[in-house]
């Protein structure tokens, strides 16, 4: 980070304003965050710019670590001088200058803000356009007054369901969820639901002096007394005479019904533990009065197409472009009058429908025709979140601005990366430029412009080996990438695919879109689910394989091996992750010089008292939250980052500190180390899956999600191979270079010959070529999809007619 | 306010992305934000654009409220689309679409955020190069270290001074302060600094036991044994045997002096009111140790050009160029290696300072040569600040935005003019556009574009007259901005000035840059007081004659009209301020509906329960507080922003409730309330200076500093004129159109011709022109300004030898 408080590019940009920047170039000079290595480089305006190299290399660092970050701290600085301290604390990137630069969105793959009642609607902005559809070109029933737009939302005081507040949820009490007991009396506690102490024996001494029979079993009462002891919303006062308190003085007492108590309880009680508890006296589901929509009964009496709003927003968007259609193409449309009962066929219905088709178009054509307008954005996969918000910033009229993209083509089945083109060539065409971090060579080769960024990664990367138009990179033979971009039709020898140990037959499988499913995975083989997105394949991988396989006696064990960060403080790191640390603590404990000091290895932990650094309490950096950036870290002002207390640093080995350690790479380490049989076997495994240049230490918030998986997978290399594991990975490709997929291919392919089996997720075809099987979901998304549409060696489903993946695959296997 | 949650450019963006974005124009349709009337425009981007207009003819509308405020929220929905429903809720202009549309950033005439301990260096982040040269190439003492950047400012840790904690004030406790009356014993109170009740009693016995005659007065104790008292650090602690309490068992009490308890009250006591009280007891200065400038003695050990950097910072700007040039213009600069006491004639002394030389040369070329960097921010004009804030923009590196500025030339003397236009065209060669609303034609000549905004205010206006290069204005028949643009020579007819009645001798002044001035001020005349920025004049008339003009019996009343606002809540406007509002509520209180219901002319008003919405409280609208945006108002979901209830709403005179008398325009409640002489006297007056436009009800927030002055005028000269008033006024043009200008001339001469004084601190020539006397300051800013340089009758000041303003004053006078 460079020193707080100083503008980065300031000696340099004294320079006179010129008209350099004028030309279409935003120019890098000296840009060194991270491992680039003072990368000057000159990047087009208003084009699409791939940035390319292998994992680790410094794509990121250089088009979201250095323009990005400049471009936002810049513009921030600009429109709101006074939060120019929280900016330059923790992201000022290291570079000299940067003319030329517009300021920037940045599109990741993260999650949205967490919020349950974000929807695929509201984060498009459709669902605005919906509801003013309802509301001003809806059929009204007769007489029924027009309503706001607002109220066709379960998220405004006019729209939400007055029973269920909006939710769609509401609580009932039911004879089975107040009365646990039948055979128990009133007295001795049969209304489970009323409440305890002097309270609850108030109720019953009501509930006497009402008439009722309080030493009776409840299932002896009449159905009439039960219900209303139950359910009555009348609360008589009647006078109750304590019978077995000593001072037995007479007072008024108010009949709560089982319902009414735990209502009132759930609605207005102050204790967030008095709602808990009550909770389970009552049946959770749909609210009865909206059907679970949220909505009032005034808003769902309104249709437009037949449907109502609810109906509408639950359709598959491939439907919803269906029911729309025929609006947005009416002719003879009449203008729209407040008093017709119905706007459909009307100007206004016709001007919103166009709008909205057109839209939700860009979205099928995305491949996201199987998502719905209500489906919630926490259940989706951060590709389908990716591309719903860059479908919807074609509509935000940003100009001028540089889109910056983490591997779009992420998720994306190759049958999708044509439509994925054009919503890129749409931003630029809008006057935007669109710069790609990318491995998805169908998508690069579409760019206007590359910047390969190499040769290798870590401290081996961080140099730009090309910048310019896509057909110039052939010439640079230190790229990596150049390999890749062009087939070069040199596939290898085709391979014999292996004979399965055996099959689990997984019969009547149903979730999701998979419909009594029936579907054999073959066992001690790799095999590859491919399919468009939304046809089932996580579904089928990461729900169904990971819960039943176990049924089968050749599965003794079930391994998820994904992208999610391996842990969210730079207090996780791959060296205690993999459990190598563990390793490196004894060393330092066995050292003369901390036996002297009567030291264990948990003082060289830098997560509990002892050696860790107080003030950091052994993070090594201090978290800075920022108003619109992510939150990021500053290294910590007492121990500048080592995370130990000076005391502990005076033990070395080999000259080295516990700090020391971690600040070596992977390779540096396994030389190191090589006398440590427990810590050597893990960095050998670490270094066979291409993370030789990672630092031990590397905080676990800095790693890509394709860095986590492959820590992952380098632990699970590094157990004991007992065989009979099912290795299960959801597109293990996506964040790799296509070199580095090789490196992974090899890995996958040693642990099934190993007696292991592996299953993925996955798009990429020179991986689903390696594979010994393919199981082909599909044809399309969402209804459309949840079957099998081919299954079978590579070649044969290359070869299998209705497959949308059989052309793609074909090209990447050898030819015959 | 577009309807909530509908997102503003819906329909219309429908056409498809075209390449009409591409050929550099802004295209606006539809725009309807406050009086526009459904405004189509195109403007070029990187150009400087200038947005002319009467006063309310909705330049700020179009400008601001449309262009800027869609911009912004665009940029804000991309960037941070969780905060959509903030921004959707305050901001969303109304206009059916624009394309082609940058991000935006506006500086406007607003002073930033509060904070006292911002100054000119800080601002314009020049405090931070500053800091980098001490450290990296400042002249240390033999010996010493070399310091980081942040020990060199009073805000870090680093760096504040250890006894002021870097504020550069401190405290102190003396005999004075602590003893008030020294006739008194120490047992009757004489240490007045020590606190009361048991805690003073107790340290009363502790003093006793110690051995000091407690009951002598105190000027008779000795000079040591009052010093201890007062001063000591010791703390002895002795056995004390309380004398008058009935039960009387013997503690420890501890000693301390009256400097130790108070020292210790301002440090660490948690409640705010006893540090309060203490502050009576210490005396506030400079602080000793860091003479004021907070930072620590090693910090002030550190010279660059012979000069600590308080003294630096002290300095003009335009000797701190001076004394930079030096430095900045070295020949033979070696390279700094950090064994050097010196790092001056290094190559970083070079390059620091030049690039330093060069900011601070932007803004002493804006005639803000004479602020020092250390000048706190609150205390400069929003004139001042808004030009250091442009210059600031320059380093900034922006690209590709469009800057929305709010009549930069505020404050400006004409001999500045030019290089405000120098550094307008460098943010447009940075690649930018310039959009600026402005009045002062010698900046609107220089646009590349004018749109000009009318054809008069209010209602009236709101349409496009003209949008093109500048010179095609001259055939735009219906703008009142043509017959200014270019000075067509007619001047009118040579006026006599009229002779004072008396003068008042202002003798031997000092503040700030006046030093022993003798100035002379006629009575009974209206003068204009000029000169370039920082010269004198508004401490002068502002400062000097507000406080000392009465000293002269002609003048029975003092005067100010200012431009800040007529109140900060909707709940003030213009009908309450001028008192008018009284009127009007006493005419619906005579009602007989009001008489039947028993309604007083209390119910009609919104500031008191009875009459009023209670949801909003009568302000009409609910305060929407946004991130980046100046908090904004959304109208009251209860009353719509009428402000009443709806049974007050059912009174009404003429057949308009109170709420619709407050919709009026100035002009239709003139002919509304013609038989109300109360209320008809005072919108007679507000017509006369250009107001006719304002509806009466028009909430204080949303009006600009040039009609709040107009109002506060209107509201002076309806009252009775007594004579003998002296107004004084701080450049009344400014935000106001030449023919505006012109109204207002006519009414200060009025008020003349009524036998009163008016004074005004002017830039603008044709009102100078205009006036009886004119005194011209100078010769320039700060220390080289505070002078009289000429005065007399416009003609003499015109022709004197040595002033700045007398070339322009010159043009502006008719010709003989
Ligand atoms: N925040 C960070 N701090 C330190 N090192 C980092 C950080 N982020 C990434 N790195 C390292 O910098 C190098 C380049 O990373 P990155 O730019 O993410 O590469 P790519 O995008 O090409 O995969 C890698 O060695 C990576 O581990
Ligand atoms: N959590 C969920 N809630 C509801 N529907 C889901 C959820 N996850 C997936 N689906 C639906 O199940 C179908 C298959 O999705 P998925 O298995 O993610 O497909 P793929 O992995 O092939 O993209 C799609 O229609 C998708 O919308
Ligand atoms: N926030 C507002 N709400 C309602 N009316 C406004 C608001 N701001 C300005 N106006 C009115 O709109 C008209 C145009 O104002 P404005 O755009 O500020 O004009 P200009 O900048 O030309 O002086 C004037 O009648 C003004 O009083
Ligand atoms: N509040 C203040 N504190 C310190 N110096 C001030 C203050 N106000 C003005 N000055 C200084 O006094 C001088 C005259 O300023 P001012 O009266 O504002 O000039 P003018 O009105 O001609 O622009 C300038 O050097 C200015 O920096
Ligand atoms: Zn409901
Ligand atoms: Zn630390
Ligand atoms: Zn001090
Ligand atoms: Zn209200």
């Amino acid at each position: 980070m460079a020193s707080s408080g100083t503008p980065a590019p300031s000696l340099t940009s004294s320079e006179p304003l010129d008209s350099a920047t004028r030309d279409g170039f935003i120019r890098v000079r000296g840009a060194n965050e991270n491992n680039l290595q003072n990368v000057d480089v000159d990047v087009p305006r208003d084009s699409i710019v791939a940035f390319t190299g292998v994992s680790g290399s410094g794509k990121t660092s250089l088009a979201f670590g250095t323009i990005f970050a400049e471009a936002q701290r810049r513009f921030l600085e600009s429109v709101a001088p006074y939060a120019r301290r929280l900016i330059a604390q923790g992201n000022t990137p290291h570079v000299d200058s940067i003319t030329g630069l517009p300021p920037a969105v940045a599109l990741q793959q993260r999650r949205g803000a967490p919020s349950s009642r974000s929807t695929v609607g509201t984060l498009t902005t459709l669902s605005n356009s919906v509801r003013m559809m309802y509301s001003r070109a809806g059929t009204y029933p007769e007489g029924a007054e027009r309503l706001e737009s607002d109220s066709f939302s379960p998220n405004t005081v006019a729209g939400a369901c007055p029973r269920c507040h909006g939710l769609g949820i509401a609580h009932e009490v039911t004879e089975a969820t107040a009365v646990h007991d039948d055979s128990l009396s009133i007295r001795d506690g049969a209304i489970t639901a009323w409440p305890g102490a002097w309270q609850g024996k108030n109720l019953r001494d009501v509930t006497a002096v009402l008439g009722y029979d309080i030493d009776r079993p409840w299932r002896d009462l009449s159905r009439e007394d039960r219900d209303w002891l139950l359910f009555t919303e009348e609360q008589p006062v009647v006078e109750v005479t304590p019978q077995r308190d000593r001072v037995a003085k007479p007072y008024k007492g108010r009949f709560w019904s089982a319902r009414q108590f735990v209502m009132h309880t759930l609605a207005d009680s102050q204790s967030e533990s008095q709602r808990t508890k009550v909770l389970q006296f009552v049946e959770s589901g749909p609210c009865s009065l909206c059907g679970g929509s949220g909505l009032t009964r005034a808003a769902l009496a309104v249709t437009v197409a037949g449907r109502t709003i609810a109906e509408l927003n639950r359709l598959p968007l491939t439907d919803l472009a269906d029911a729309l259609r025929p609006i947005a193409t009416a002719e003879h449309a009449t203008a729209a009058t407040s008093r017709a009962s119905s706007g459909e066929g009307s100007e206004v219905a016709v001007a919103i429908s166009r709008d909205l088709l057109s839209r939700v178009e860009v979205l099928t054509g995305l491949g996201l025709g199987y998502l719905s307008l209500d489906r919630s954005t926490p259940t989706l996969s951060p590709g389908e979140m990716q591309r719903l918000r860059i479908a919807t910033q074609l509509r935000s009229g940003l100009f001028g601005v540089v889109y910056v993209l983490d591997e779009p083509s992420a998720g994306l089945h190759p049958a999708d990366a044509e439509p994925l083109i054009e919503v890129l060539e749409g931003l630029r065409a809008s006057g935007n430029s669109v710069f790609v971090v990318e491995h998805n060579m169908d998508i690069v080769r579409h760019a206007d412009w590359i910047v390969d960024v190499g040769p290798s990664a870590g401290a081996g990367g961080g140099d730009v080996l090309y910048s310019g138009p896509v057909a110039g990179l052939a010439d640079v033979d230190a790229s990596v990438t150049r390999r890749f971009l062009e087939p070069t039709g040199d596939a290898e020898e085709s391979r014999e695919p292996r004979t399965p140990a055996a099959t689990l037959e997984l019969r009547d499988v149903s979730l999701h879109n998979l419909r009594d499913l029936d579907v054999d995975v073959p066992l001690g083989v790799l095999t590859a689910v491919t399919g468009v997105s939304g046809s089932g394949k996580s579904t089928l991988v990461g729900k169904v394989l990971a819960e039943r396989a176990t049924e089968h006696p050749l599965v003794t064990r079930v391994v998820q091996v994904d992208q999610k960060a391996i842990g969210r403080t730079p207090r996780s790191n791959l060296a205690t992750y993999t459990g190598l640390f563990d390793a490196v603590r004894q060393v330092f404990a066995a050292t003369d010089e901390a036996r002297a000091r009567g030291w264990t290895a948990g003082r060289f932990s830098f997560n509990v008292v002892g050696g860790r650094c107080e003030v950091c309490q052994g993070e090594g950096s201090v978290s800075v939250e920022l108003l619109f950036l992510p939150g990021s870290w500053a290294p910590c002002p007492e121990c500048h980052g080592s995370r130990y207390n000076p005391e502990t640093l005076e033990v070395t080995w080999n000259d080295a500190s516990i700090a020391d350690v971690l600040a070596m790479t992977v390779d540096e380490a396994a030389g190191f180390l090589a006398e440590v049989p427990a810590a050597s076997r893990g960095l050998e495994t670490l270094r066979q899956v291409g993370l030789g240049y990672l630092r031990l230490g590397q905080p676990a918030p800095q790693l890509s999600g394709g860095e986590a998986q492959r820590i992952k997978l380098a632990t699970e290399l590094q157990r004991a191979r007992t065989g009979h594991t099912l290795y299960l990975l959801d597109e293990p490709t996506s964040g790799l270079h296509p070199s580095d997929v090789e490196l992974l291919v090899t890995q996958l392919q040693r642990l099934v010959d190993a007696e292991n089996t592996v299953v993925l997720v996955e798009h990429s075809m020179s991986v689903v070529a390696a594979a010994d099987h393919v199981i082909d979901m599909g044809p399309a998304g969402g209804d459309e999809g949840g079957r099998v549409v081919a299954a079978g060696a590579p070649s044969e489903v290359a070869a299998a007619a209705g497959s949308r993946t059989a052309p793609y695959l074909r090209r990447s296997l050898p030819s015959h």
